[in-house]
């Protein structure tokens, strides 16, 4: 019998915040200020929506938990590093993040710069430790997530970000943006996940990437309206910051009940997308539902 | 015949750039601010110390062309990284390197924090491009730079760096900063090359693992004699920086000319290290003389 959703959610999320502390250094090892400044930017923090997206893919291919673990824990700590870096004065300077000060208010700016810096090595060195997968699908997989993590992915979207507030972009634009900035990660998420398991064939792996493009964007809807609509308390970061920062949004461009109804249709596309896995995707269903319902 | 050590140099170094330019995107390619400024970090500047440290290394075992280049180029990369980092304001708010404005000045802080970042990912994108090597031996090799690059290495050096700022330090206090901060990269050059054209025995490693740590603390000596010796324009960086920042240096504890007599012994420890090697070693050998007689 499958677990209920919400009790497989937690068993992952529980799982992974023992794994990323043990793939993190000790807060007193020396440099013990940085060491304990990465594990406060990574542990007991965010819905951890990357692992989950990994450890759903996973269950498509049957991948061994070990090696999900580390692949979810290689794209938490990328996820976790461009959180740091997003928050520092220079970029988005953010004081709140997840209901705690940010690294660069907790501890001070220089440390904000080298926890990212440090925490992207150890997503590599994290990701490049699995030992059950072959050597030859690894690398590829390694490849992959230098990729989602670079110029051409998640950096990539932040500058494009940078260069368009105060602009007012189309919605193709905006959407570019955003499947890079987010959706980049997202989809390295799933298909490395995937890929944890066995080498995937083409329609295969066509399927995982329109399934991923659907949530992507849908993440990103849903972050705009929420930013719009809830609080900070809620959020756990600093509301209606994007209108503040005059930064274009799809509620700023479609406005709210559009941008509503365009989470709920990338939701069923997210299904649709699935179909050819049948009942294996059933987690990677039940996430999308929870990308476009949640509340914060 | 081989070629004259300048000869040789010249050639790497010409070589490393043609591989550099065209491992980065190119500078039209959106986002083009952060691909322009990617390629003013890493293009045309620096003595390409660990690529040659790994073409050297490289002749050791016979490495193909192709895995050096790469493997070159991404320690390069981390290590430009470092420096626009390094030299950001919350950093050591530095204005000038190799004689060109930094990448906060000539483009802005923001694009000087998402450069860095870029270019690490590209670093692993790009050695675990490598397909010359065979794959169980690339994932180590992966790791290892993971490792050097990350807070065991690299980042964990430039943290110590930080909190030692107006602390009287030991000697082994400072040779332990530098070993990670400079050291663990240039050991990191020296493995790579070596691994990419085969596995290395324990007494292989023990011995390239020895001219490591004596190259690295020499660079780092003749680092902190030429900061108090030479003028900025000859160094291409503001000269005298240590000392105005109250770091604790070789020269500040040990004085100037046992710092340079400390040098030569240094690059003697490096002659030894390789005896094994024989005349495979000559690059390195002639790389342990640069290192100590360098002006600049």
């Amino acid at each position: 019998m499958t677990a209920p959703f919400q009790d497989w959610m937690k068993t992952v999320q529980a799982g992974m915040e023992q794994d990323l502390s043990s793939y993190l250094p000790a807060g007193d090892v020396v440099p013990a200020k940085l060491h304990a400044a990465m594990r406060y930017a990574v542990l007991d923090g965010g819905k951890r929506v990357r692992p989950l997206l990994v450890h759903a893919a996973g269950a498509l291919t049957g991948a061994d938990a070990a090696a999900l673990s580390r692949a979810a824990a290689a794209l938490e700590m990328i996820h976790a590093y461009s959180l740091v870096h997003d928050d520092m004065p220079c970029m988005d300077d953010d004081e709140l993040r997840r209901g705690k000060p940010t690294v660069h208010v907790a501890f001070d700016e220089a440390t904000a710069l080298l926890v990212g810096d440090a925490l992207q090595a150890q997503a590599f060195g994290v990701l490049a430790g699995v030992d059950s997968v072959p050597p030859q699908r690894l690398v590829g997989m390694l490849r992959l997530l230098a990729d989602a993590a670079g110029s051409a992915g998640m950096c990539g979207g932040q500058a494009i970000d940078l260069d368009s507030v105060g602009l007012s972009l189309t919605l193709e634009q905006l959407e570019r943006m955003h499947q890079l900035k987010t959706g980049a990660l997202l989809r390295a998420s799933v298909v490395l996940g995937a890929l944890a398991g066995k080498e995937l064939t083409q329609a295969e792996l066509a399927a995982l990437h329109a399934y991923s493009r659907a949530i992507g964007l849908a993440f990103q809807v849903v972050d705009d309206v929420l930013d719009a609509t809830a609080d900070s308390a809620t959020l756990g970061k600093t509301a209606g910051k994007d209108a503040a920062d005059n930064k274009p949004t799809y509620v700023s461009i479609l406005g709210l009940e559009p941008s509503i109804a365009l989470a709920e249709k990338l939701r069923q596309d997210a299904h649709a997308a699935l179909a050819p896995f049948g009942e294996q995707a059933l987690r990677l269903r039940e996430l999308a539902d929870l990308i476009v319902q949640r509340k914060a």
